[in-house]
């Protein structure tokens, strides 16, 4: 299998972006990575997005925006997997290089969520969970994860004051990101008094509706140290994806998210690496609770702990492991089907030293972690920097 | 890059199935294909869906399909090209074992057509062409597709007759098919006189509204090898993916499909082989007109002889190069999602030897050609017999 780098990253201003079209912001994100990387043409191209028809009327995504990037003849491939399609975007355009078909690809991910009413934007998004077993019967998505808060706080005593301190540590790490939605603080109080959407979670312990795209350049590492101009050579060391079963009374534990951890252990075994060894990490906090469950599903703190180490500032920008400091899902924003892509996005700034005030010091290995739904699929990919 | 084989085929019975759900079918089929390769479990998955969001309002499908199998747990990625999804599901499948990833991988395509209404289904369709620039003012599919037709028979004076003995070919072909939607002749007059849908493409021009799923399962050689138990063993040779300018309007030529034509050389120089080598093939005939486009696209007949060659019977069952032995989409059905992966089972089996009373006699090379929307992606792979 071939070594793969990642050689270019971009991404647009995410928001609520009412006068800009899917493919616009697409080719933004596009056009940003394709300059960063320094090529003006590619062999492949991936398209994480998890739902054009029901957001935009829009399918076929992937001959659309390469022609509309002016490279209409290229192989592209659109992929899906609900709010983890970006990061399965990422892992087949992995695929594209490692398996010697393409030299350079370009992976996407896009989502434009506001060009639909508030009642379809939320029914397109619980097509994530399973249809007729979930959401037929009444369930809505913050309605899911909030039994899984529920489950957590009964199982070890986790607070809502904690799972408000993923909400500020991320919102106060995204004032620093200009790309973000919400550059702005938020407090422990703001989040625990603020509109109640599922009980314990409040509005602002909700990711988002947003419309955003985010792009990396891959290539194999000849190319790469080709194209390096002195900039750290980012490699993606390991690869993982998993599933879980799709509908949560089907699982034998609430409180577990399977997918993340057969996803990192794949990825942590082909990077040769524990979890110890991460020193960024930027992971899918969809909701509070979600992070709180993800650091403990990827090996950062034990079962059960992930309330107080959050709450100890463990994964604030100075701790032990510092999670999401683009801002995460909660700040930066989360239109699905781009958010995979943009963790390595940042994590590759990161890696390079590129993340200005941000920037997690000295950072030479870091995570992306992507999830689907509930936790029915998960991505996670190393990456390292390379000599 | 690893060899890859195809070790294993099966399909659902294709039709308007009302009492069975998306899940039901797709699970026939991965069941099936799973015995015929005699294998209980897989590293990996794909699914080819164009629209599981618009057609059921269910995303997330690798992750929902994978669970009701009973595999919750492997990596499952559902990837798109519109009614080229099947066949990017399969070339997807071959990157998993060609990179290493994965020695088993079972590829999947599937669509439920019939659980929205006929005006749902016609707009989930049209989101395969450019919804901005060509459905919003107006254009229907058929209506696209009878510009190409128009644009043929002008430049090549291909007539409405030619067009016809398509559609009565790959009925002729589609009675000896077991799994076939419509499995009943039809004349070149009934054709011609049915209800008109887009001047020159009557009813009986136009592939049908299908609910369907359709499975093969891939592995490494030795993997095969292994399996094998005295059958011919099916290997992909080569594999191509391009695309083309979306919108009718900006392609240079309405005659020529040039994705079906980049995708093809690709194939075939991976491959190793011409055109002239293909003793079987099954191409995406969603359109009468289509089939015409595409013989000539991959090189079987020459630029304009697509009509004549027809008509002259060189693409019938006994003809120089038999075309859609399996009935094609016009009489075994076209669940979009489906059809590319369906076009593997057809050309698996006859290098096996194992089509019965539609069974190319002596087949040891063939070919299956996928397309999307009015030709904006199409995907082709040659698949051979190996010592």
């Amino acid at each position: 299998m071939r070594d793969v780098c990642i050689i270019g990253v971009g991404m647009n201003d995410w928001g609520e972006l009412w006068d800009l079209s899917l493919r616009t912001i697409w080719t933004q994100a596009a056009l940003a990575a394709l300059a960063d990387a320094g090529v003006d043409k590619v062999d492949a191209m991936t398209v994480g997005c998890m739902s054009g028809g029901l957001f935009v009327g829009q399918e076929h995504l992937g001959a659309l925006l390469a022609d509309e990037l002016g490279m209409a003849g290229i192989p592209a491939t659109r992929v899906e997997s609900a709010c983890a399609s970006g990061g399965v975007a990422l892992r087949t355009g992995f695929l594209e290089v490692a398996s010697g078909l393409a030299d350079v690809v370009l992976v996407t991910g896009v989502e434009k969520m506001t060009d639909c009413s508030n009642d379809e934007a939320t029914a397109a998004l619980a097509t994530a969970a399973d249809q007729e077993w979930e959401v037929f019967p009444g369930a809505t998505f913050p309605g899911l994860y909030a039994m899984m808060a529920r489950a957590h706080m009964a199982a070890f005593g986790t607070t809502r004051e904690q799972m408000a301190m993923v909400a500020v540590k991320n919102h106060a790490n995204g004032i620093h990101n200009p790309h973000a939605q919400y550059r702005r603080a938020v407090t422990v109080d703001e989040v625990l008094n603020g509109t109640m959407v599922a009980d314990p979670l409040t509005v602002l312990s909700c990711s988002p509706i947003t419309d955003g795209a985010a792009a990396v350049v891959l290539s194999d590492k000849e190319t790469a140290r080709r194209l390096a101009k002195g900039r750290p050579l980012v490699r993606i060391a390991g690869v993982g994806l998993a599933t879980d079963r799709m509908a949560l009374h089907n699982r034998a534990d609430l409180t577990a998210l399977n997918a993340v951890t057969a996803a990192a252990q794949k990825a942590y075994a082909m990077a040769g690496v524990t979890p110890e060894a991460i020193q960024v990490a930027e992971v899918h906090d969809c909701f509070t609770i979600a992070e709180i469950m993800i650091i403990e599903a990827l090996g950062f703190v034990p079962r059960g702990q992930g309330g107080p180490a959050t709450a100890a500032g463990e994964t604030g920008l100075g701790g032990r492991i510092p999670v999401n400091p683009s801002g995460g899902l909660k700040s930066k924003g989360h239109p699905v089907g781009a958010t995979g892509v943009a963790q390595a996005v940042e994590v590759t700034l990161q890696l390079r030293g590129e993340a200005g005030a941000r920037q997690v010091a000295g950072a030479r290995i870091g995570l992306t972690q992507n999830m689907g739904g509930t936790g029915a699929s998960s991505v996670v990919h190393v990456l390292e920097v390379i000599p």
